[in-house]
């Protein structure tokens, strides 16, 4: 991959981590303030930053602007981790436990609360299209609460149809990501078709990326992704493997799920992945994970070619990522 | 009390209702606008809608934005009742069994998660003064985050001083009120002086309110409040009784919990009752109530007098609840 590409990502990040070290948050109450340093100081990806920056960048937005766009997003992102990881029973999150399971539930409850407060200050710091990014913002929050829903409501669901799982991932994830690279275009006071446009890259953008992130959860190791392996499969959320498996091949499905009862993980792993592997669970997967990257490359046409080029080469990043 | 300002505070608190019933939500997933339609059937006492009211209508705000700005503040209420609950682990609001109880508290997260993200987008609807009150909004959210952790924080915590106590109720519950009485102002087209006049009227009713709260909890019944009684003395919470009791009595208040431990709750609350009348500490804590209300009529100066007269009603409406 393109090395000023992957320098300039690597930027981003550094500057992003910088902001958000450098909130201006009181030290007290340590009951809320103390997780919500612990979450701004984390190792996240940045992928919600890097997106606004590089989608913005293409339309000439102002660096501050881009930085205030970027510390909403990752605070908005922060806010919803922190409680999924709560309802999910997730006891760890980016190589450090979660906060209900380092402190307790109300605790991270709260801490989810101030983050979203704190994004929304952000937010509402913008010089251009202040109002804009405002509505953005909290229609694609409840978009996700509404993908959150779905995700909840379809567990240990087999009636679940790989159409609705694509429903639940674009809102779970994908509008988040459209509201990254809409805010580029909000901050690049672009109109309305292009903005809708850009929002539509990122629907599709987070549909490449969460097909890959059930990809990952099987296919990579746990130090790679600083997240338990397996547990959207073994919890019975819907992914796209388990549901491929339970259109094709339901009666081998089943009998691989009553066969694995009580055996360790690792175990459990290996004979999924040998399970997809072979019944081409696993290349179809990545087929989708393409075929919606394609369609958000698409949707790029409405910038110029020559302000095109770092978006492509963001949208294979997230497509190719391994962690 | 004036017979015309019951029936305004009735004609608030009916269109109020009308109005959280007309939010147009999606029906789909139901798990999350199950419990959201739920809560916006609720029987709250619609308070802070009011007060916007009230002060909205003292500097001559727009009807619609009224009723906007009134929906933001109810759901951003209702969104911290929801999480609150979690925490303190109430089963009862508005004589309903509380979301967490009724469905489980993963529902109850995102319900309430929901509800703050809806109130957000009714806050950015205004056609005045968006941004002001998009930045006065979330500020107050953030105070309410910290006032619900400084009280977490002082559970159980025989050091609290009557001043910790105070700075925790104007964060917890005073500024939301103050929010509300800003926001009157803000679509008044009030300047910042006005506007922080009307904000320091709602912190000192906010601590007239909570104080209150803590009287009725003690002293009221549980069918009129629609809640349990004594939860928070009985859980170890701070409240402007137990503060009084423990610095001025302490010996005597000691061994009066240890007397009441494994006692049914009515002959509990009979005997605190019993202390609190004879030591003084109730109308001690009556007369802190009325001291914050009096601070309170005192930032009203900046309201010519013959527009101040609801706001005035208001504060001994607060003072003088019963419920």
């Amino acid at each position: 991959m393109n090395d000023a590409f992957l320098k300039h990502l690597e930027e981003i990040r550094s500057s992003t981590n910088r902001a958000l070290r450098q909130l201006p948050l009181s030290a007290k109450p340590v009951y809320l303030y103390g997780p919500v340093q612990y979450i701004l100081e984390g190792e996240g990806k940045r992928l919600r930053p890097i997106l606004v920056h590089l989608s913005g960048e293409a339309f000439g937005a102002n660096a501050e602007d881009l930085v205030n766009a970027s510390l909403a997003v990752e605070l908005l992102h922060n806010f919803t981790l922190v409680h999924d990881d709560i309802m999910d029973h997730d006891d760890t999150r980016h190589g450090k436990p979660t906060v209900h399971f380092k402190w307790d539930e109300s605790t991270a409850i709260l801490a989810g609360d101030g983050l979203y407060a704190i994004g929304q200050l952000c937010i509402s710091k913008l010089s251009t299209g202040q109002l804009e990014a405002v509505r953005a913002f909290n229609q694609a929050t409840l978009m996700v609460c509404e993908g959150q829903a779905f995700d909840k409501e379809f567990e240990e669901n087999d009636a679940i149809s790989l159409d609705d799982y694509f429903t639940m991932i674009e809102k779970k994830t994908g509008w988040l990501l459209g509201l990254c690279a809409e805010l580029g275009a909000i901050l690049g006071r672009k109109d309305l078709a292009v903005r809708e446009a850009l929002r539509a890259y990122g629907l599709n953008l987070g549909k490449t990326f969460q097909i890959q992130d059930d990809l990952l959860e099987i296919y990579s190791d746990s130090h790679q992704m600083g997240k338990s392996l397996g547990s959207d499969v073994l919890a019975g959320k819907q992914t796209v493997l388990t549901i491929l498996a339970r259109d094709q091949w339901k009666e081998e499905w089943i009998s691989l799920n009553q066969s694995l009862k009580n055996k360790p993980v690792a175990q459990k792993l290996e004979q999924l992945r040998t399970f997809f592997d072979r019944r081409g669970i696993h290349s179809r997967a990545q087929e989708y994970a393409r075929e919606f990257s394609r369609k958000a490359l698409a949707t790029l046409k409405v910038i110029p070619d020559e302000k095109r080029k770092a978006l492509e080469l963001f949208t294979d990043y997230v497509l190719n990522r391994k962690k």
